[in-house]
């Protein structure tokens, strides 16, 4: 599979007006082209552009609903729940956790549930969004059911990520990591590159270990036994039964808060997802000098980067290292799109009468 | 090594006597009875009465100050920081977990962090306290720096576990984990018994796994390099990088919330500790009708309990089956004791002038 790298604004400029002739609103559509070139700006290829397909192919199948209103059904001074009416995941999660996050500048903690949604992008779009107004933020969201509980081998849970992100220097500390051992983005990523999984990921539907990402794709598929272990892998031995645990927290906070489903209970058929979110947002000046902890915070991970290495390796990240050297490099290098995804994106153009000449603008790329 | 079981509430009342005659009040000895008999009668032995020995050293060396009284040095109608002032451990955290729920009882969500305390118990005596009180309960602490983070050998961060418990039928939904791939206890408890550590749990002082149980003894005493691994184990495959997020998670909410210290200052030297707590209570009725989450949640739980089985197993469990199982069976069998907690037992009441015999009832321990 081959990689071609592409200007990233007129990427952004190209989501604004796909989802513009889908009939979205100006700002309903930055909010998507925010939230999906953040991942790509981030280096998560799995939730950027590519995701376009997904969205307009849920468009057509009626799984998103064009022109759903979400609806504010429950609301306190620290929290309400929304009914997004199966609208796109974007704007909703964004008006959400800005809600979370304006509570918290009024109350010290805003907590805001989402039910009956749809694939929001990723979890860390939201936290950073508090981070980056000061805030501590929090997101998680469900999934379909990809994952297997502990001595269990029919997926029950979602990915289900959680997301974290704490204003500090040089960066917010971010982390944005599925509870399952890997996202099914990944697994997609080795099938695409056919490569053979390099972890114990993923059980077959006969019960056994799987190292075929093909096995993966199948079992999602026909929504047959198999799935993804949680971080910590099968069984007890390496405490599989605690990534089990978060991924049931993220069900408990998303689909029960919200009086939505949870993840054995989305997208059950095709054309209805129902996915669930949570956001929260802390304004930890309720606990102190704000500033002396970003302070103190950062210094302790810069600490632990400067702390000595194990052997054989070369650099100790934390979390959003990574991130944030991607994004900064991004403008220059562009936008990592495989073949497939280009093929996806020039179709979706050539079907809603778009000249992707005039958005996909090459760039040189990484450079040595 | 032998196992005796013991009468749970006379070893209760002896834990409430061996505290009465440190000079702590009737209030604070039996929430430190309290908390040390939860944990035996939840069968998690590393943090029951064998504590005592730790408790009592930390009273002779200085390490938990005695008469110390904590103090609120915050407090906002979501929210407060208490500092312990070096306290035992258990009667601040009971009276935070408390503050917690009060302030959810009428906002709808307390948050109550905790600096400058000691060694506190299991994690999950604090959300059970929330969950009994009818409330989501949510508890992490920092510890002493044990674990090492992805890429490095220098242990950074502590066992830092997270506790969560939510109401629900039979029982409520219980999670209480260390981040680390297995706490310090079950290390100790592989020592004891002179086992090979069945998993990839450790990083010797060289930067290689072990697989010896004392190598982590050695490390701890010796404060050398190596530690216990994150969550996910070593490096990225199997994504360590996670559970050493969730670590740095723990750190956050603990140690820099507070205005405290991080683990890897926690007990730098034996007679100072200073680890810091995390307690957060949510009144789910903020979201809708409780009863009806609670039943939903365990309806969830109930239907992964009775899911596909993975090949050559015979249950799955959801968080919490096999503490509130233990629990139902501790009246009648004992709590289990092994020899050496058992000398040292006897060794704390012969200090303080108690016969033991009249508190050490034994018990048949489980029947076949």
């Amino acid at each position: 599979m081959g990689y071609r790298y592409f200007d990233d604004q007129r990427l952004w400029d190209l989501t604004v007006e796909v989802f513009t002739r889908n009939g979205y609103s100006r700002s309903d559509c930055e909010d998507i082209a925010n939230v999906l070139l953040a991942s790509d700006r981030m280096g998560i290829e799995s939730h950027g552009v590519q995701r376009m397909k997904l969205y307009t192919h849920s468009l057509e199948i009626g799984r998103i609903k064009r022109g759903a209103k979400s609806e504010i059904v429950r609301e306190t001074p620290v929290s309400a729940v929304i009914d997004a009416h199966d609208a796109i995941g974007q704007p909703v999660s964004v008006a959400a956790m800005q809600m979370a996050i304006d509570k918290a500048k009024k109350a010290g903690v805003g907590i805001v549930v989402v039910r009956d949604s749809n694939h929001y992008g990723i979890a860390g779009y939201y936290a950073k969004m508090a981070a980056d107004q000061g805030l501590l933020g929090i997101s998680m969201t469900n999934t379909e059911a990809l994952v297997v509980p502990t001595f269990g081998k029919q997926p029950m849970m979602g990915t289900n990520p959680i997301a974290v992100s704490m204003p500090g220097t040089p960066h917010p500390f971010h982390l944005d990591m599925a509870t399952s051992v890997v996202p099914a983005g990944k697994m997609e990523v080795y099938a695409k590159a056919g490569k053979t999984l390099p972890g114990d990921w993923l059980m077959n539907s006969d019960g056994s270990p799987s190292y075929d990402p093909n096995d993966f794709l199948r079992i999602r598929a026909t929504k047959s036994l198999g799935g993804i272990f949680p971080v910590g892998g099968e069984g007890e031995t390496n405490s599989g039964h605690k990534g089990y645990g978060l991924s049931l927290l993220v069900e408990l906070f998303c689909g029960i808060l919200s009086g939505g489903r949870t993840s054995n209970e989305v997208r059950v058929v095709p054309n209805v997802d129902k996915v669930c979110h949570f956001f929260m947002a802390v304004d930890y000046s309720i606990f102190g000098d704000k500033e002396q902890m970003e302070k103190r915070f950062s210094q302790y991970l810069e600490d632990i980067r400067n702390s000595a290495l194990a052997d054989g390796q070369t650099r100790i990240y934390t979390h959003g290292d990574k991130a944030y050297a991607h994004m900064a490099r991004v403008a220059e290098e562009g936008v990592k799109v495989n073949d497939k995804t280009y093929d996806e994106i020039v179709k979706i153009c050539q079907d809603l009468g778009i000249d992707p000449a005039e958005y996909l603008i090459e760039k040189a790329g990484p450079q040595a």
